[in-house]
Protein backbone atom coordinates (compact mmCIF):
# COMPACT_ATOMS: atom_id res chain seq x y z
CA UNK A 1 0.00 0.00 0.00
CA UNK A 2 1.29 3.38 -0.90
CA UNK A 3 1.49 5.61 1.99
CA UNK A 4 2.42 9.47 2.13
CA UNK A 5 5.95 9.83 3.61
CA UNK A 6 8.42 12.59 3.43
CA UNK A 7 11.77 12.20 5.07
CA UNK A 8 14.18 15.34 5.96
CA UNK A 9 18.01 15.00 6.39
CA UNK A 10 19.48 12.54 3.47
CA UNK A 11 22.99 11.90 4.63
CA UNK A 12 24.85 8.89 5.63
CA UNK A 13 22.32 6.87 6.74
CA UNK A 14 19.32 9.19 5.73
CA UNK A 15 20.03 8.84 1.99
CA UNK A 16 19.51 5.05 1.71
CA UNK A 17 16.71 4.82 4.25
CA UNK A 18 14.75 7.47 2.11
CA UNK A 19 15.38 5.38 -0.79
CA UNK A 20 14.10 1.99 0.68
CA UNK A 21 10.65 3.72 1.53
CA UNK A 22 10.85 4.62 -2.08
CA UNK A 23 11.65 1.67 -3.21
CA UNK A 24 9.05 0.28 -1.13
CA UNK A 25 6.63 2.68 -3.59
CA UNK A 26 5.65 4.65 -1.23
CA UNK A 27 4.87 8.81 -2.28
CA UNK A 28 7.71 10.29 -1.24
CA UNK A 29 8.84 13.92 0.02
CA UNK A 30 12.36 14.89 0.55
CA UNK A 31 13.73 18.09 2.50
CA UNK A 32 17.71 18.47 3.06
CA UNK A 33 20.17 21.37 3.95
CA UNK A 34 22.37 20.55 0.56
CA UNK A 35 19.76 20.09 -1.87
CA UNK A 36 22.26 18.34 -4.35
CA UNK A 37 22.25 15.42 -1.70
CA UNK A 38 18.10 14.81 -2.94
CA UNK A 39 19.02 14.41 -6.59
CA UNK A 40 19.12 10.52 -6.51
CA UNK A 41 15.89 10.53 -5.18
CA UNK A 42 14.50 12.86 -6.97
CA UNK A 43 15.47 11.01 -10.66
CA UNK A 44 13.64 8.13 -9.04
CA UNK A 45 10.41 9.85 -8.39
CA UNK A 46 10.79 11.75 -5.32
CA UNK A 47 9.08 15.32 -4.38
CA UNK A 48 11.41 18.24 -3.45
CA UNK A 49 10.08 20.36 -0.77
CA UNK A 50 11.47 23.83 0.62
CA UNK A 51 10.92 23.78 4.00
CA UNK A 52 10.38 20.57 6.69
CA UNK A 53 7.10 22.53 7.36
CA UNK A 54 6.01 22.21 3.00
CA UNK A 55 6.77 18.44 3.53
CA UNK A 56 5.26 17.86 6.52
CA UNK A 57 2.30 19.44 4.59
CA UNK A 58 2.03 16.57 1.88
CA UNK A 59 2.83 13.71 4.43
CA UNK A 60 0.98 11.39 6.71
CA UNK A 61 4.57 10.02 8.54
CA UNK A 62 7.55 12.47 8.16
CA UNK A 63 10.63 10.65 9.45
CA UNK A 64 13.71 13.22 9.96
CA UNK A 65 17.68 11.56 10.38
CA UNK A 66 20.11 14.58 11.32
CA UNK A 67 22.98 14.53 13.23
CA UNK A 68 22.21 16.07 16.61
CA UNK A 69 19.73 17.62 18.98
CA UNK A 70 19.85 21.35 17.74
CA UNK A 71 19.07 20.44 14.15
CA UNK A 72 16.29 17.88 15.66
CA UNK A 73 14.81 21.08 17.66
CA UNK A 74 15.64 23.25 14.17
CA UNK A 75 13.99 21.17 12.16
CA UNK A 76 10.87 20.61 14.34
CA UNK A 77 10.27 24.08 15.94
CA UNK A 78 12.78 26.16 13.65
CA UNK A 79 11.35 28.63 10.88
CA UNK A 80 9.77 26.57 8.35
CA UNK A 81 9.83 23.73 10.32
CA UNK A 82 7.60 20.66 11.49
CA UNK A 83 5.33 22.57 14.05
CA UNK A 84 4.31 25.35 11.42
CA UNK A 85 2.84 22.01 8.87
CA UNK A 86 1.22 19.84 10.87
CA UNK A 87 -2.28 18.37 11.28
CA UNK A 88 -3.50 16.31 13.80
CA UNK A 89 -3.02 12.60 13.18
CA UNK A 90 0.21 13.29 12.05
CA UNK A 91 3.24 11.04 13.05
CA UNK A 92 6.79 12.02 13.45
CA UNK A 93 9.77 9.18 13.47
CA UNK A 94 13.35 10.92 14.36
CA UNK A 95 15.95 8.56 13.88
CA UNK A 96 18.68 10.65 15.06
CA UNK A 97 20.53 9.66 18.22
CA UNK A 98 19.60 12.68 20.40
CA UNK A 99 18.70 13.51 24.18
CA UNK A 100 15.72 11.79 25.71
CA UNK A 101 14.55 14.91 27.85
CA UNK A 102 14.90 17.48 24.60
CA UNK A 103 12.58 14.66 23.02
CA UNK A 104 10.53 14.61 25.51
CA UNK A 105 10.14 18.21 25.38
CA UNK A 106 9.14 18.25 21.64
CA UNK A 107 6.79 15.43 21.81
CA UNK A 108 4.88 16.99 24.23
CA UNK A 109 4.75 20.23 22.27
CA UNK A 110 3.72 18.27 19.30
CA UNK A 111 1.15 16.40 21.72
CA UNK A 112 -0.75 19.46 21.78
CA UNK A 113 -1.05 19.75 17.59
CA UNK A 114 -2.46 15.89 18.00
CA UNK A 115 0.64 14.95 16.50
CA UNK A 116 2.88 11.96 17.43
CA UNK A 117 6.52 12.45 18.19
CA UNK A 118 8.34 8.76 18.13
CA UNK A 119 12.42 8.58 19.12
CA UNK A 120 13.75 5.87 17.01
CA UNK A 121 17.64 6.12 16.42
CA UNK A 122 19.07 3.27 14.64
CA UNK A 123 22.16 1.27 15.34
CA UNK A 124 23.58 -0.93 12.41
CA UNK A 125 25.79 2.10 10.90
CA UNK A 126 25.38 2.85 6.85
CA UNK A 127 26.24 -0.66 5.83
CA UNK A 128 22.83 -1.38 7.94
CA UNK A 129 21.19 1.37 6.29
CA UNK A 130 22.04 -0.03 2.53
CA UNK A 131 21.17 -3.25 3.31
CA UNK A 132 18.20 -2.67 5.59
CA UNK A 133 18.88 -4.32 8.47
CA UNK A 134 19.43 -1.74 11.38
CA UNK A 135 18.08 -2.17 14.33
CA UNK A 136 16.13 0.72 15.26
CA UNK A 137 14.55 1.25 19.10
CA UNK A 138 11.10 2.76 19.30
CA UNK A 139 9.97 5.65 22.18
CA UNK A 140 6.36 7.48 22.60
CA UNK A 141 3.36 6.10 21.81
CA UNK A 142 2.44 3.19 21.47
CA UNK A 143 -0.56 2.65 18.93
CA UNK A 144 1.28 5.36 16.67
CA UNK A 145 4.75 3.14 16.93
CA UNK A 146 2.02 0.25 15.52
CA UNK A 147 0.97 2.45 12.46
CA UNK A 148 4.64 3.32 11.77
CA UNK A 149 5.94 -0.23 11.52
CA UNK A 150 5.39 -1.29 8.46
CA UNK A 151 6.98 1.50 7.07
CA UNK A 152 10.33 1.03 9.57
CA UNK A 153 10.43 -2.69 8.23
CA UNK A 154 11.45 -1.16 4.86
CA UNK A 155 14.97 -0.75 6.55
CA UNK A 156 14.87 -2.00 9.59
CA UNK A 157 15.26 -5.73 10.50
CA UNK A 158 15.27 -5.63 14.35
CA UNK A 159 12.46 -3.22 15.73
CA UNK A 160 11.72 -2.70 19.24
CA UNK A 161 9.40 -0.98 21.13
CA UNK A 162 10.77 0.76 24.41
CA UNK A 163 8.34 2.38 26.02
CA UNK A 164 7.20 6.00 26.33
CA UNK A 165 8.44 9.02 24.77
CA UNK A 166 12.25 9.01 25.25
CA UNK A 167 12.48 5.71 25.64
CA UNK A 168 13.91 4.88 22.05
CA UNK A 169 16.35 7.38 22.60
CA UNK A 170 17.91 5.90 26.11
CA UNK A 171 17.85 2.55 24.85
CA UNK A 172 20.52 3.86 22.11
CA UNK A 173 22.50 5.38 24.93
CA UNK A 174 22.44 2.19 26.38
CA UNK A 175 23.76 0.53 23.43
CA UNK A 176 26.51 2.97 23.02
CA UNK A 177 27.69 2.15 26.91
CA UNK A 178 28.21 -1.46 25.90
CA UNK A 179 29.55 -0.80 22.37
CA UNK A 180 32.20 1.80 23.45
CA UNK A 181 33.05 -0.45 27.21
CA UNK A 182 33.66 -3.42 24.85
CA UNK A 183 36.17 -1.44 22.56
CA UNK A 184 37.90 -0.76 26.01
CA UNK A 185 38.06 -3.57 27.08
CA UNK A 186 39.27 -4.73 23.60
CA UNK A 187 41.88 -2.08 23.08
CA UNK A 188 43.23 -3.36 26.90
CA UNK A 189 43.42 -6.69 26.20
CA UNK A 190 44.87 -6.39 23.20
CA UNK A 191 47.92 -3.72 24.85
CA UNK A 192 48.55 -6.23 27.55
CA UNK A 193 48.80 -9.11 24.90
CA UNK A 194 51.32 -6.36 22.52
CA UNK A 195 53.53 -5.31 25.26
CA UNK A 196 53.92 -9.44 26.73
CA UNK A 197 54.48 -10.80 22.96
CA UNK A 198 52.06 -12.46 21.82
CA UNK A 199 51.17 -13.33 18.15
CA UNK A 200 47.40 -10.88 18.19
CA UNK A 201 45.81 -13.13 15.56
CA UNK A 202 46.37 -16.10 17.68
CA UNK A 203 45.30 -14.55 20.48
CA UNK A 204 42.32 -13.03 19.35
CA UNK A 205 41.53 -16.78 18.08
CA UNK A 206 42.20 -18.43 21.34
CA UNK A 207 39.80 -16.31 23.53
CA UNK A 208 37.07 -14.62 21.19
CA UNK A 209 34.46 -18.34 21.07
CA UNK A 210 33.98 -18.41 25.03
CA UNK A 211 33.16 -16.13 28.18
CA UNK A 212 35.22 -13.13 26.24
CA UNK A 213 33.60 -13.03 23.25
CA UNK A 214 31.78 -10.12 21.96
CA UNK A 215 31.43 -7.99 18.50
CA UNK A 216 33.15 -5.70 19.10
CA UNK A 217 36.32 -8.16 19.37
CA UNK A 218 35.64 -9.93 16.50
CA UNK A 219 35.23 -7.19 14.47
CA UNK A 220 37.56 -4.58 15.67
CA UNK A 221 39.69 -6.32 16.81
CA UNK A 222 41.07 -7.69 13.47
CA UNK A 223 41.13 -4.17 12.48
CA UNK A 224 43.51 -2.98 15.49
CA UNK A 225 45.95 -6.15 14.68
CA UNK A 226 46.11 -4.77 10.73
CA UNK A 227 46.14 -1.47 11.77
CA UNK A 228 43.31 -0.44 9.62
CA UNK A 229 41.98 2.67 11.17
CA UNK A 230 39.11 3.78 8.80
CA UNK A 231 35.64 4.09 9.90
CA UNK A 232 32.94 2.04 10.11
CA UNK A 233 31.58 4.52 13.09
CA UNK A 234 34.00 7.77 13.51
CA UNK A 235 35.25 8.67 16.50
CA UNK A 236 33.84 12.36 16.68
CA UNK A 237 30.34 10.64 16.42
CA UNK A 238 30.96 8.12 19.04
CA UNK A 239 31.74 11.29 21.01
CA UNK A 240 28.54 13.15 20.27
CA UNK A 241 27.05 9.75 21.62
CA UNK A 242 28.56 9.63 25.26
CA UNK A 243 28.39 13.38 25.18
CA UNK A 244 24.45 12.43 25.36
CA UNK A 245 24.92 9.34 27.37
CA UNK A 246 27.02 11.58 30.36
CA UNK A 247 24.02 13.67 30.27
CA UNK A 248 21.40 11.83 30.44
CA UNK A 249 23.33 9.43 33.12
CA UNK A 250 23.55 13.03 35.03
CA UNK A 251 20.16 13.68 34.74
CA UNK A 252 18.82 10.85 36.46
CA UNK A 253 21.99 10.92 39.11
CA UNK A 254 23.75 7.46 37.82
CA UNK A 255 27.30 7.28 38.42
CA UNK A 256 29.27 5.78 34.64
CA UNK A 257 32.65 5.99 35.70
CA UNK A 258 34.43 3.58 33.49
CA UNK A 259 32.08 5.29 30.55
CA UNK A 260 33.48 8.63 31.82
CA UNK A 261 36.86 7.02 31.40
CA UNK A 262 36.37 6.14 27.95
CA UNK A 263 35.14 9.20 27.47
CA UNK A 264 38.03 11.22 28.26
CA UNK A 265 40.25 8.43 26.19
CA UNK A 266 38.42 9.23 23.08
CA UNK A 267 38.94 12.80 23.81
CA UNK A 268 42.18 12.23 23.86
CA UNK A 269 42.20 10.33 20.29
CA UNK A 270 40.27 13.73 19.08
CA UNK A 271 43.03 15.66 20.47
CA UNK A 272 45.80 13.66 18.73
CA UNK A 273 43.77 14.21 15.18
CA UNK A 274 41.52 10.82 15.36
CA UNK A 275 38.21 12.31 15.29
CA UNK A 276 37.66 10.82 11.62
CA UNK A 277 39.07 7.70 12.21
CA UNK A 278 36.91 4.89 13.32
CA UNK A 279 36.43 4.05 16.55
CA UNK A 280 39.02 1.48 16.73
CA UNK A 281 41.42 4.41 16.71
CA UNK A 282 41.19 4.00 21.11
CA UNK A 283 44.05 1.03 20.33
CA UNK A 284 46.23 3.95 19.53
CA UNK A 285 45.28 5.96 22.68
CA UNK A 286 45.67 2.82 24.83
CA UNK A 287 48.90 1.84 23.46
CA UNK A 288 50.09 5.28 23.75
CA UNK A 289 49.24 5.81 27.28
CA UNK A 290 52.48 2.98 27.74
CA UNK A 291 55.14 4.57 25.51
CA UNK B 1 45.89 -45.98 22.91
CA UNK B 2 46.32 -45.66 26.93
CA UNK B 3 48.95 -43.91 28.49
CA UNK B 4 50.56 -43.51 31.81
CA UNK B 5 48.95 -40.20 33.73
CA UNK B 6 49.05 -38.53 36.63
CA UNK B 7 46.66 -35.82 37.63
CA UNK B 8 47.34 -33.26 40.59
CA UNK B 9 44.39 -31.24 42.03
CA UNK B 10 40.64 -32.71 41.92
CA UNK B 11 38.71 -29.77 42.60
CA UNK B 12 35.88 -28.40 40.88
CA UNK B 13 37.94 -28.50 37.68
CA UNK B 14 40.58 -30.86 37.94
CA UNK B 15 37.59 -34.17 39.63
CA UNK B 16 35.78 -34.10 35.86
CA UNK B 17 38.76 -33.35 33.78
CA UNK B 18 41.24 -36.38 35.50
CA UNK B 19 37.47 -38.25 35.24
CA UNK B 20 37.61 -37.73 31.13
CA UNK B 21 41.13 -39.11 31.05
CA UNK B 22 40.22 -42.45 32.75
CA UNK B 23 37.00 -42.70 30.80
CA UNK B 24 39.53 -42.67 27.85
CA UNK B 25 41.10 -45.70 29.13
CA UNK B 26 44.47 -44.02 30.23
CA UNK B 27 46.14 -45.56 33.02
CA UNK B 28 45.75 -42.86 35.73
CA UNK B 29 47.60 -41.92 39.26
CA UNK B 30 46.14 -39.52 41.42
CA UNK B 31 46.90 -37.02 44.28
CA UNK B 32 45.06 -33.93 46.15
CA UNK B 33 45.69 -32.26 49.69
CA UNK B 34 41.88 -33.45 50.67
CA UNK B 35 42.30 -37.78 50.00
CA UNK B 36 38.23 -38.18 49.94
CA UNK B 37 38.15 -36.33 46.70
CA UNK B 38 39.80 -39.05 45.03
CA UNK B 39 37.47 -41.50 46.13
CA UNK B 40 35.36 -41.70 43.37
CA UNK B 41 37.74 -42.07 40.78
CA UNK B 42 39.50 -44.60 42.82
CA UNK B 43 36.88 -46.62 42.74
CA UNK B 44 36.53 -46.30 39.11
CA UNK B 45 40.12 -47.66 38.76
CA UNK B 46 42.60 -44.93 39.17
CA UNK B 47 45.91 -45.17 41.82
CA UNK B 48 46.68 -43.12 44.59
CA UNK B 49 50.09 -41.76 44.86
CA UNK B 50 51.06 -40.43 48.52
CA UNK B 51 52.92 -37.08 46.60
CA UNK B 52 53.31 -36.06 43.38
CA UNK B 53 56.62 -37.08 42.82
CA UNK B 54 55.22 -40.29 43.71
CA UNK B 55 52.55 -39.64 40.82
CA UNK B 56 55.51 -38.48 38.27
CA UNK B 57 57.50 -41.71 38.93
CA UNK B 58 54.35 -43.79 37.58
CA UNK B 59 53.44 -41.35 34.52
CA UNK B 60 54.34 -39.85 30.91
CA UNK B 61 52.24 -37.16 31.41
CA UNK B 62 51.78 -35.07 34.93
CA UNK B 63 48.58 -32.55 34.78
CA UNK B 64 48.49 -30.05 37.36
CA UNK B 65 44.80 -28.31 38.37
CA UNK B 66 45.85 -25.93 41.93
CA UNK B 67 44.17 -22.91 42.60
CA UNK B 68 47.45 -20.57 42.92
CA UNK B 69 50.91 -19.51 41.88
CA UNK B 70 52.19 -20.87 45.55
CA UNK B 71 50.03 -24.18 45.20
CA UNK B 72 51.74 -25.06 41.82
CA UNK B 73 55.01 -24.14 43.02
CA UNK B 74 54.63 -26.03 45.98
CA UNK B 75 54.02 -29.10 43.56
CA UNK B 76 56.63 -28.83 41.39
CA UNK B 77 59.22 -27.88 44.06
CA UNK B 78 58.24 -28.49 46.96
CA UNK B 79 59.19 -31.22 49.91
CA UNK B 80 57.69 -34.54 48.13
CA UNK B 81 57.34 -32.31 44.74
CA UNK B 82 57.25 -33.37 41.36
CA UNK B 83 61.25 -32.26 40.60
CA UNK B 84 62.05 -34.97 42.89
CA UNK B 85 60.45 -37.55 40.40
CA UNK B 86 60.80 -36.17 36.99
CA UNK B 87 62.84 -37.82 34.52
CA UNK B 88 63.77 -37.03 30.88
CA UNK B 89 60.95 -37.04 28.26
CA UNK B 90 58.44 -36.45 31.20
CA UNK B 91 55.69 -33.47 30.27
CA UNK B 92 54.11 -31.81 33.00
CA UNK B 93 50.70 -29.72 32.11
CA UNK B 94 49.75 -26.89 34.15
CA UNK B 95 45.80 -26.29 33.86
CA UNK B 96 46.19 -23.97 37.09
CA UNK B 97 45.88 -20.13 36.29
CA UNK B 98 49.03 -18.76 37.73
CA UNK B 99 51.38 -15.96 37.09
CA UNK B 100 53.64 -16.27 33.77
CA UNK B 101 56.76 -15.19 35.08
CA UNK B 102 56.76 -17.71 37.93
CA UNK B 103 55.71 -20.63 35.24
CA UNK B 104 58.71 -19.21 33.25
CA UNK B 105 61.02 -19.70 36.35
CA UNK B 106 59.55 -23.09 37.08
CA UNK B 107 59.78 -24.51 33.04
CA UNK B 108 63.64 -23.26 33.06
CA UNK B 109 64.54 -25.46 36.54
CA UNK B 110 62.58 -28.52 34.99
CA UNK B 111 64.77 -28.27 31.43
CA UNK B 112 67.85 -28.93 33.29
CA UNK B 113 66.04 -32.06 34.18
CA UNK B 114 65.15 -32.27 30.59
CA UNK B 115 61.70 -32.04 31.64
CA UNK B 116 59.36 -29.89 30.28
CA UNK B 117 56.55 -27.81 31.69
CA UNK B 118 53.39 -26.25 29.65
CA UNK B 119 51.24 -23.96 31.04
CA UNK B 120 47.38 -24.51 29.90
CA UNK B 121 45.17 -22.92 31.88
CA UNK B 122 41.15 -23.26 30.48
CA UNK B 123 38.62 -21.25 30.46
CA UNK B 124 34.73 -22.44 30.00
CA UNK B 125 34.23 -23.33 34.16
CA UNK B 126 33.12 -26.42 35.64
CA UNK B 127 30.14 -26.77 33.67
CA UNK B 128 33.21 -26.94 30.84
CA UNK B 129 35.41 -29.44 32.66
CA UNK B 130 31.93 -31.23 32.99
CA UNK B 131 30.98 -31.03 29.28
CA UNK B 132 34.57 -31.82 28.54
CA UNK B 133 34.55 -28.50 26.32
CA UNK B 134 37.19 -26.56 28.10
CA UNK B 135 39.21 -23.98 25.79
CA UNK B 136 42.97 -24.84 26.43
CA UNK B 137 45.42 -22.28 26.11
CA UNK B 138 49.23 -23.40 26.05
CA UNK B 139 52.68 -21.74 26.24
CA UNK B 140 55.42 -23.61 26.21
CA UNK B 141 58.16 -26.02 23.84
CA UNK B 142 55.89 -26.72 20.66
CA UNK B 143 57.18 -30.43 20.54
CA UNK B 144 56.03 -30.91 24.08
CA UNK B 145 52.76 -29.30 23.23
CA UNK B 146 51.96 -31.72 19.83
CA UNK B 147 52.67 -34.89 22.13
CA UNK B 148 50.08 -33.60 24.85
CA UNK B 149 47.75 -32.36 22.37
CA UNK B 150 45.77 -35.76 21.69
CA UNK B 151 45.58 -36.32 25.76
CA UNK B 152 44.07 -32.65 25.99
CA UNK B 153 41.39 -33.57 23.47
CA UNK B 154 39.62 -35.54 26.08
CA UNK B 155 38.55 -32.33 27.86
CA UNK B 156 39.54 -29.50 25.36
CA UNK B 157 36.99 -28.51 22.70
CA UNK B 158 39.63 -25.29 21.50
CA UNK B 159 43.02 -25.70 21.89
CA UNK B 160 45.19 -22.90 20.94
CA UNK B 161 49.15 -23.04 21.14
CA UNK B 162 49.87 -19.56 22.35
CA UNK B 163 53.88 -19.25 22.07
CA UNK B 164 56.62 -19.70 24.22
CA UNK B 165 56.27 -20.43 28.41
CA UNK B 166 54.06 -17.95 30.21
CA UNK B 167 52.29 -17.98 26.68
CA UNK B 168 49.53 -19.52 27.90
CA UNK B 169 49.28 -17.73 31.16
CA UNK B 170 49.58 -14.47 29.46
CA UNK B 171 46.38 -15.41 27.25
CA UNK B 172 44.34 -16.35 29.78
CA UNK B 173 44.68 -13.19 31.30
CA UNK B 174 44.10 -11.37 28.14
CA UNK B 175 41.12 -13.50 28.22
CA UNK B 176 40.37 -11.91 31.80
CA UNK B 177 40.60 -8.77 30.68
CA UNK B 178 38.07 -9.11 28.20
CA UNK B 179 35.44 -10.73 30.51
CA UNK B 180 35.86 -8.54 33.16
CA UNK B 181 35.71 -5.21 31.19
CA UNK B 182 32.57 -6.55 29.52
CA UNK B 183 31.16 -7.36 32.28
CA UNK B 184 31.06 -3.94 33.63
CA UNK B 185 30.05 -2.84 30.55
CA UNK B 186 27.19 -4.53 31.06
CA UNK B 187 26.42 -3.24 34.68
CA UNK B 188 27.07 0.33 33.73
CA UNK B 189 24.73 0.07 30.67
CA UNK B 190 21.86 -1.92 32.78
CA UNK B 191 22.35 1.05 36.06
CA UNK B 192 21.69 3.23 32.92
CA UNK B 193 18.68 1.60 31.94
CA UNK B 194 17.03 1.24 35.37
CA UNK B 195 17.27 4.24 36.84
CA UNK B 196 16.05 5.96 33.44
CA UNK B 197 13.20 4.04 33.65
CA UNK B 198 13.44 1.92 31.27
CA UNK B 199 12.41 -2.48 31.00
CA UNK B 200 15.30 -4.15 31.12
CA UNK B 201 14.79 -7.58 29.37
CA UNK B 202 13.70 -5.08 26.58
CA UNK B 203 16.35 -3.41 26.83
CA UNK B 204 19.16 -6.15 26.38
CA UNK B 205 16.70 -7.64 23.73
CA UNK B 206 16.88 -4.42 21.98
CA UNK B 207 20.60 -3.94 21.67
CA UNK B 208 21.98 -7.53 21.99
CA UNK B 209 21.95 -8.63 18.34
CA UNK B 210 24.49 -5.54 16.85
CA UNK B 211 27.77 -4.09 17.70
CA UNK B 212 27.30 -4.06 21.57
CA UNK B 213 26.81 -8.03 21.41
CA UNK B 214 28.67 -10.10 23.85
CA UNK B 215 28.44 -13.04 26.11
CA UNK B 216 28.49 -11.23 29.04
CA UNK B 217 25.47 -9.70 28.18
CA UNK B 218 23.47 -12.47 26.54
CA UNK B 219 24.59 -14.58 29.63
CA UNK B 220 25.26 -12.69 33.30
CA UNK B 221 22.58 -9.81 31.95
CA UNK B 222 19.52 -11.98 32.22
CA UNK B 223 20.99 -13.31 35.72
CA UNK B 224 21.73 -9.06 36.86
CA UNK B 225 17.97 -8.82 35.91
CA UNK B 226 16.44 -11.43 37.61
CA UNK B 227 18.88 -10.98 40.75
CA UNK B 228 20.39 -14.33 40.31
CA UNK B 229 23.53 -14.18 42.06
CA UNK B 230 24.85 -17.87 41.99
CA UNK B 231 28.34 -18.66 41.07
CA UNK B 232 28.97 -19.53 37.64
CA UNK B 233 32.26 -18.03 38.15
CA UNK B 234 32.93 -16.65 41.84
CA UNK B 235 34.03 -13.25 42.35
CA UNK B 236 37.25 -14.36 44.59
CA UNK B 237 38.63 -15.89 42.31
CA UNK B 238 38.02 -13.05 39.69
CA UNK B 239 40.03 -10.90 41.82
CA UNK B 240 42.81 -13.76 41.69
CA UNK B 241 43.44 -13.64 37.82
CA UNK B 242 42.64 -9.58 38.02
CA UNK B 243 45.65 -9.54 40.67
CA UNK B 244 47.97 -11.84 37.80
CA UNK B 245 46.54 -9.43 35.45
CA UNK B 246 47.69 -6.24 37.17
CA UNK B 247 51.16 -7.97 38.01
CA UNK B 248 51.53 -8.87 34.56
CA UNK B 249 50.84 -5.39 33.40
CA UNK B 250 53.05 -4.18 36.02
CA UNK B 251 55.96 -6.16 34.56
CA UNK B 252 55.62 -5.47 31.36
CA UNK B 253 55.06 -1.62 31.62
CA UNK B 254 50.94 -1.80 30.57
CA UNK B 255 49.11 0.56 31.85
CA UNK B 256 45.31 -1.09 31.96
CA UNK B 257 43.16 2.26 33.76
CA UNK B 258 39.67 0.57 32.81
CA UNK B 259 41.00 -3.29 34.26
CA UNK B 260 42.26 -1.26 37.28
CA UNK B 261 39.01 0.50 38.35
CA UNK B 262 36.98 -3.13 37.79
CA UNK B 263 39.54 -5.03 39.78
CA UNK B 264 38.48 -2.18 42.84
CA UNK B 265 35.01 -2.61 41.84
CA UNK B 266 35.28 -6.28 42.63
CA UNK B 267 37.31 -5.50 46.16
CA UNK B 268 34.26 -3.72 46.55
CA UNK B 269 31.89 -6.08 45.95
CA UNK B 270 34.12 -8.14 48.48
CA UNK B 271 33.82 -5.73 51.09
CA UNK B 272 30.68 -6.22 51.21
CA UNK B 273 30.92 -9.89 51.33
CA UNK B 274 29.86 -11.00 47.39
CA UNK B 275 32.88 -12.43 47.49
CA UNK B 276 31.37 -16.27 46.62
CA UNK B 277 29.05 -14.80 44.50
CA UNK B 278 29.53 -14.90 40.76
CA UNK B 279 30.59 -12.41 38.85
CA UNK B 280 27.44 -11.14 37.62
CA UNK B 281 27.04 -9.22 41.48
CA UNK B 282 29.64 -6.42 40.25
CA UNK B 283 26.07 -5.12 39.21
CA UNK B 284 25.28 -4.43 42.75
CA UNK B 285 28.73 -2.29 43.23
CA UNK B 286 27.90 -0.32 40.19
CA UNK B 287 24.17 0.23 41.39
CA UNK B 288 25.15 0.89 44.79
CA UNK B 289 27.08 3.56 43.45
CA UNK B 290 24.14 5.57 42.47
CA UNK B 291 22.84 5.04 46.06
Amino acid sequence: MSTPVAFIGLGIMGLPMAGHLLGRGHKLTIHTRTRHKAQSLLQRGATWADSPADAARQADFVFVCVPDTPDVQRVVTGSGGLLEGVRPGLIIVDHSTISPAATQQMAQALAQRQTHLLDAPVSGGDIGAQSGTLSIMVGGDRTAFERAQPLLAAYGKTITYCGSSGSGQLTKLVNQVLVTLTNLAVCEALALAKRGGLDLATTVQAVGSGAAASWQLANLGPKMIAGDFRPGFMVDLQQKDLRLVMEAAAQSHTPLPATALVHQFFTAAQAAGLGREGTQALFKVIQKLGI
